[in-house]
């Protein structure tokens, strides 16, 4: 794990997503099927959304939504995102801050990849493997 | 971050817990206030359940259950636990190759903290700016 490579090093590019009319419920199952704790929302091409497992629990369990909510209805449609060049230490200083676990990543203003704490997790151990093998 | 340190120096020690017939959304409400991922379910004093926000979307939103089902029918009754003396490191590969995010800790067979995911960020964050601070 080097602190001062950028971001895109460490990020996924892999970007699973549903459409804005897809219901929670829907959305839900896509998560189970990929294992993932996050969905990007596309409309014609175009990223307009993004929610986690934890907007699920706060925007549809807690006040009682019907799980054939479309997801357009909780999605958060102000998308926080770094550049693909920033630094791995700055994202972490960013997520600790706003006590997020993923941050989409853009470059030229497209998002192109996301970074979440399991991709820490295997940046950690990757660097512990590197580490051990070398001693 | 010393891969080779006891997990108890890393792991939360304040658990937050629900009882066997709080209901689901009731659960839901704690995770948010706390703005945790998980809890663990407690009965006569003894831990007797965990479940994550991700048990939560697949076994209650996938499977359609009502938002007032009591958490003893969703929780995991096996809990998955390491010694508080086991090192970081040993933590980190049990958590990737079982692919989980919340781990219990235990001692002398008394669960006494968890480590998920955001205190790994923490501890990574924690290491980065001892290493600033020392250039």
């Amino acid at each position: 794990m080097d602190e001062n490579a950028p971001i895109k090093v460490y990020m996924t590019k892999k970007l699973i997503a549903v459409k804005p009319d897809d219901t929670i419920q829907e959305a839900c199952r896509v998560m189970v099927e990929f294992d993932i704790g996050s969905l990007v929302v596309v409309d014609n091409g175009n990223v307009v959304g993004f929610f986690t497992k934890s907007d699920i629990i706060r925007r549809v369990i807690v006040p009682g939504l019907a799980y054939n909510t479309p997801v357009a209805e909780i999605m958060s449609k102000e998308l926080i995102t770094v550049n693909a060049n920033v630094p791995l230490k700055k994202v972490l200083e960013i997520m600790a801050a706003k006590r997020i676990k993923h941050m989409l990543i853009e470059e030229e203003g497209k998002v192109v990849g996301i970074f979440t704490l399991s991709d820490l997790l295997e940046a950690s151990r990757r660097k512990l493997e590197t580490a051990i093998s070398a001693e």
